[in-house]
């Protein structure tokens, strides 16, 4: 794999269908595991194996129905996770368990109730234990992004050292700053020897908002892998969107990344997600959301329709979207009014508009959006009749 | 005001409402704008005064409603758009005129179909215009993010000459890194020899979900003013959200960067907004989504119920949200069961919990959501009385 593709690890099974109301059942999951191979995800995340034994079935099933995708199941730096989600990997052709602990101070004495040392003996001899089972090991440091990053780099050497092959550096609270983020990636490739051994992965969460840019910046300073969800589902505000980072990408060449994945096919995957999950998208959601290439300003329609890039970066069909939709209201101008009345037949003079624009504006003014069958009536009311 | 206090600039009633099915009726935009001066906004946008005769009248109203915010109006760099302005905001306690005109490549050539000489001309003879109504007048240089530094800094040099207290750097399109739009804001701090005498404003579309980022790298270079909408309401995926750069700059005091924003009434005012305008705000919001504090995952859980800390950064109470609530899915783990059978009544053995553990996780595979009347069942069912 070249130096600058980024891998893709999908987790919305995991990190996304753990959340309130996201439960799918059998059925869901594998339909949804197989769209994602279809879209090109490197490593789905199936589940948690031992958390339920739906989870472990799920687990199971989704190995024997995948081909391409590295198939990786959760487990606690515990051993009893760790031989469950081997046994629920065992029919993957390419295999992948994930293991790991807290390394924040906060982690550390709160939660587990341990010291430093202690957190990465349980880490190596997870990984180790992992080890004995799978080629393919990833180790990921609970809370990294609070963690100091002088004890996160042993953490990492550590591991690496044990047979870890992917180390994951999550953000798991969701705090960090972009340049906070990218700053830690730095730390890590410049202060763990052994870090060419293995592929460093973020995971965010968008507790701020932030989730996205955070991954992109751990991308510019070294991380090679991109831990997100469709639609950013997941705990809280969720994780990383993977349809955002895919076309951050995509859109800026000159970072020289890519992925694997068809976006052509990512409108339809957030709506098999959206559905099973029935957790709804919102209009404004970038990439995928129902407005994300709807234009309703008189200003922005007026320049689309001269030329399109003047207001989109991404032509909507990159995405699976049929066409920039142009909305009239009250917001909307002339040109857009001259646009959408000679689609449906009505070649204006400049007088006319004027004429049909100023009855245009106080229908809209009553109604939230005009549409054809109140252009008509408006050219009932003014006598213009259909002349192309 | 100090150096460091950020001023916030609302645009749900402009840039948020012109979207398809977003638009509010007098009542509900004077409601809107009565809650934002509570809020603690320092500009309210209320509308593009010439777009229509119900714009212009809710200008008016929501001059004559409020008393502390800036009330400000939009217009392009057209004489009759700013006569107008002028005319919607006369009775405003403190009125500004918001007029510009694009400034990229491709605004110049496709949309406009002018010369870069032209553009400054018509832009400072718009902020001339508007300045012989009212003292405050921003411009903005409309796709800023995708403009020539070189030749922006000269635009903004000429029309704060010209007037301009607050010169406006959109990225239009939403097509910017943070690192590239901070660096955008620094070449201006730098190389417009006026640029003292005006504030610079950061206005970031989330096309690729980067509006949050890009306002915050914004403001660390030296912009003064974010504009923002609640929800993150917008053309196409929406303008930057208030709630996330708020909270962004309350989370990260070490950026020493403060708004006047009482973050309490956030999530009552992401509400209002939301259901004025019919506008679902997604559960993974960060901030105001109604997943944004709670925890599923039994590891989560184990945490939070330990700490809050351990995987919170932001107290609930904080944005107006009464708790942070444990959900138990066929994720949750034994230490958020015990805690919430406890709330409802059992104290449970270790020996019964891990009895009522497995039964628990047989419902939790068949239902999305375990409730407590779920609880109660099989607690009747392994024969556990109410002992607390």
């Amino acid at each position: 794999m070249s130096q600058n593709r980024i891998i893709i690890f999908d987790t919305t099974l995991r990190d996304g269908e753990q959340v309130p109301g996201c439960k799918l059942n059998m059925d869901q999951k594998i339909k949804v595991a197989l769209q994602l191979e279809l879209l090109g995800v490197d490593v789905i995340e199936a589940g948690f194996p031992i958390s339920s034994p739906g989870d472990f079935a799920a687990v199971e099933a989704i190995c024997k129905a995948v081909k391409m995708p590295t198939v990786c199941g959760l487990s606690r730096a515990v051993e009893q996770d760790i031989k469950v989600a081997a046994e629920a990997l065992k029919y993957a052709k390419n295999p992948r368990i994930h293991t790991g602990i807290g390394t924040s101070e906060s982690h550390i004495v709160h939660k587990l109730r341990t010291t430093p040392e202690k957190v990465i003996e349980r880490g190596v001899a997870a990984v180790k234990l992992a080890k004995s089972f799978v080629e393919d090991v990833e180790f990921y440091a609970e809370d990294a992004g609070r963690t100091d990053n002088e004890f996160l780099a042993k953490v990492i050497e550590a591991v690496i050292a044990a047979g870890a092959t992917v180390v994951n550096i999550p953000d798991t609270t969701g705090y960090c700053l972009p340049g906070q983020y990218g700053a830690k990636i730095k730390y890590l490739v410049e202060n763990v020897p052994n870090i060419h051994k293995a592929i460093i992965s973020t995971h965010c969460h968008n507790d701020l908002g932030l989730a996205t840019a955070n991954s992109i910046y751990g991308v510019i300073h070294g991380a090679r892998q991109i831990e997100c969800t469709l639609n950013g589902v997941g705990e809280r505000a969720g994780n990383t969107s993977l349809e955002e980072v895919v076309m951050v990408l995509k859109q800026h060449p000159e970072l020289n990344l890519e992925t694997g994945i068809n976006t052509r096919l990512l409108n339809s995957m957030s709506r098999l997600v959206s559905e099973s999950m029935a957790m709804p998208v919102q209009p404004n959601k970038a990439i995928v959301g129902a407005n994300a290439f709807a234009h309703s300003s008189g200003i922005h329609q007026d320049g689309v329709i001269k030329r399109r890039d003047t207001y989109e970066i991404i032509d909507p069909l990159e995405v699976g979207v049929d066409e920039s939709r142009i909305v009239l209201t009250a917001r909307s101008g002339r040109a857009a009014l001259a646009y959408r009345c000679k689609n449906i037949g009505y070649n204006l003079t400049k007088d006319e508009l004027d004429i049909v624009y100023k009855k245009f504006l106080e229908v809209a003014d009553r109604k939230k959006e005009v549409i054809d069958a109140d252009l008509h009536l408006i050219m009932e009311e003014v006598q213009i009749a259909v002349n192309v």
